[in-house]
């Protein structure tokens, strides 16, 4: 195995999932990992305290007169369960088939590492850096960063840059180098039912009482129209129509058809927003989706019972210029106003994220462009993103910088999901990407 | 502690969970105490096979020219879960309040040992029974008998008899004797929807792919109208009206009212089919229920999957003329014409049982009046019960013979939830109950 490769097992081996507090010893010795190796390399490098998981600040000597990089990363990873569909061990990686199968190994250890090892392997070639380069990296990206805008709002003067780089979003396929300009924003929320104080036999009370499972199902199916439109009141209003010209590029975007996204999802068929292609709909239209949906037995057999509650995980990814909270306004209202009768709803909010849209070819956005063509030796493609990654817009809010995706995950990485994984060629391929972005940026 | 409560609570010691086969030897052990039990009285015991959880049939020596008395009951419980919500350990009985405390306690080992309990008394009283007896328990009440018939058709001889009685419904309040004289049936299924291969992250993917947890609830909506009524094609056709007399009769039973509901449930509210109170709604009505519904993400915090599927496990309260049989074709082609495009659907059917309506002004009914009114002192009600127990029907249609519903359950009884009770007042009087009905039904 190559020192690279080492590097990354070592990184991916912390189970350091930072939604789940039983993890956060973990989170933490991921954090003290990864300082020991950024020093290691001859960064100045220092663990910062945040109310939950710690964000970790790199930099080489700043020279006056250079351009000023920060590339942005995160180290802590989503849940892993259902664990019995994973091939192997989330947390012992393995490199199977081409491919490195880890949780974390693309979504975002696998590509955070690449710039790292990339800037290890610069400073070892040239022994300084093209840029004034400043790594940041957090542990609650999975949690929707709470406290990253605090942190950057503290340390708005040592994080002062021209430009930031981000590797955590997409390429449309093998081989084709693409270029982020658009992130979908998000929020999210907990709906949750109560009906009788405790389940009730379902005969002897059956037919006088609502049903908190019923009931959530009718509350979940009022958020859509039968063809799946959003029917949440006033949900579309600030939605930016898709501009003649992005549909027209996408349209020529390989490996992103209908039947790209049928192959990829295993789905049995299509379903979306009427008027609106497969891409269309992830890169620039809202969504309301269901995340978790639960309620009464979940066991072996049947059992009649009728439920004391019920619940229904939510979140609405966002597309400019939707604002997440008016959009959780208009989301609590909705669901208080459909709650059905008989029962008393709860919405408890959870995070949100702004939307993200910027020019793909200002002055940044092309040295990307040309970065990108070096290290894969292709003609990149400019798309929008479907995840979100709020702290995008946070960045420009504070620090005034534009922000590059240039993302080395593929379709099938299964982020999020059992079985993710990254294909060695673009572990390697953003390391290159890393020294041709430092250089093509300078300039 | 007298040997009466000593008695039920070895019998309520037993975990005799018939749906979870890890409890199969615990349901074989309690068959085998039973058995003893009832040897030990000097009952001509035996414990019979089937597929599954045995059969224990007793006797005593029967006498030409008495009447022959069938009394069933079944020593399987519901499982206990959720736990947690549990005061004391459910197969640790305790007494608190005056109460008994157990998975059990009424429904039904309760009720069945009153009866068991009331022939050792009259045994010992008088040496003889007024009539010739038959006991007869089974171990797969709570998932639906699915042995019994068969069993029933191969003893068609030995189980002849003039009446049937069972304690296995409910009081409407306590010391107001209660006689049932009709049961809801029951079929059951769960619906199963399969989108994506895999679980998919809702940013990637969100929008271009049904959501099976979206689209569960909108099919489960779809099974009811928004005021409460069954919107399932044809599923009240064979609904039998309630007569004007029994409406009347209803509307005198004292704790029955749509407060009492509210009160026992803890409800938010009422509601059900319009035009029927809550107690017609529960006696007389049928119903479509969710008794579990699940799909995606069931932890701590949010995650934001699109999940791969999701389901409903439901059940339908049947009244008469409803055919078990007819409703489920009904139902299954409403879930297949209904389920939302882009996922796939699979049907799995599960038990069912016929609803039962009989005469309480029979001969035999009003023997059965006449004892409770001696139990309990007190003019006895005439009620249908919400619940189901199919096998009545099967009694008549095998064995020729009417069922009397001696229910001893109070309406907070808890049956099928946690902390279930029975009041040890109850279980005195069901020994008594006993011997005054096998007194009255010699006549």
């Amino acid at each position: 195995m190559t020192p690279h490769l080492e590097d990354l097992f070592s990184f991916l081996r912390f189970p350091s999932i930072s939604t789940d507090s039983r993890h956060a010893a973990d989170v933490r010795a991921c954090a003290d990992w990864l300082l020991a190796k950024l020093t290691g390399m001859g960064l100045t490098a220092r663990l910062h305290e945040t109310p939950r998981h710690p964000v970790v600040v790199a930099r080489n000597a700043h020279v006056p007169g250079l351009r000023t990089v920060l590339i942005y990363g995160h180290y802590d990873v989503q849940p892993v369960d259902p664990l019995d569909l994973w091939t192997s061990d989330p947390f012992l990686p393995e490199i199977r088939d081409g491919r490195i199968w880890a949780r974390g190994a693309t979504d975002n250890k696998g590509q955070m590492m690449a710039h790292v090892l990339g800037v290890e392997k610069s400073l070892r070639e040239s022994a300084s850096l093209p840029v004034n380069l400043i790594f940041l990296f957090e542990g609650e990206e999975e949690i929707g960063s709470p406290n990253l805008a605090s942190f950057l709002l503290q340390h708005r003067d040592e994080l002062r840059c021209d430009v930031i780089a981000i590797s955590d979003t997409g390429m449309v396929a093998p081989g084709v180098p693409t270029l982020g300009y658009g992130l979908r924003g998000i929020t999210c929320c907990e709906a949750i039912l109560r009906g009788p104080k405790g389940d009730l036999h379902s005969g002897l009370f059956g037919g006088a009482v609502a049903n908190p499972a019923a009931a959530i199902a009718r509350l979940v199916a009022s958020m859509h129209d039968p063809d799946g439109r959003v029917a949440i009141a006033g949900f579309y209003d600030q939605v930016r129509p898709l501009e003649t010209w992005e549909r027209e590029m996408w349209a020529r975007v390989p490996s992103v058809g209908d039947a790209d996204f049928l192959e990829v999802t295993g789905s049995p068929g299509l379903f979306g927003e009427p008027g609106y292609s497969s891409a269309e709909r992830v890169w620039a239209r809202p969504t309301a989706e269901v995340n978790g949906i639960g309620g009464g037995y979940q066991g072996e057999g049947s059992k009649t019972v009728l439920p004391a509650d019920a619940f229904a995980k939510l979140s609405f990814r966002l597309v400019p210029d939707q604002q997440p909270e008016v959009i959780m306004q208009q989301v609590k209202q909705h669901l208080e106003r459909n709650c059905p009768p008989g029962v008393e709803i709860e919405v408890v909010p959870g995070h949100d994220g702004k939307p993200y849209l910027s020019d793909p070819n200002s002055k940044f956005g092309l040295a990307a462009q040309a970065a990108l063509r070096a290290a894969f030796n292709a003609e990149p493609v400019l798309i929008r993103e479907g995840g979100s990654i709020p702290i995008v817009q946070t960045f420009r809010d504070i620090l005034g910088a534009d922000t590059l995706l240039l993302g080395l995950a593929l379709p099938d990485a299964q982020i999020h999901a059992p079985n993710e994984n990254f294909p060695v060629a673009n572990f390697e391929a953003g390391i290159l990407l890393n020294q041709a972005l430092l250089k093509e940026l300078a300039k």
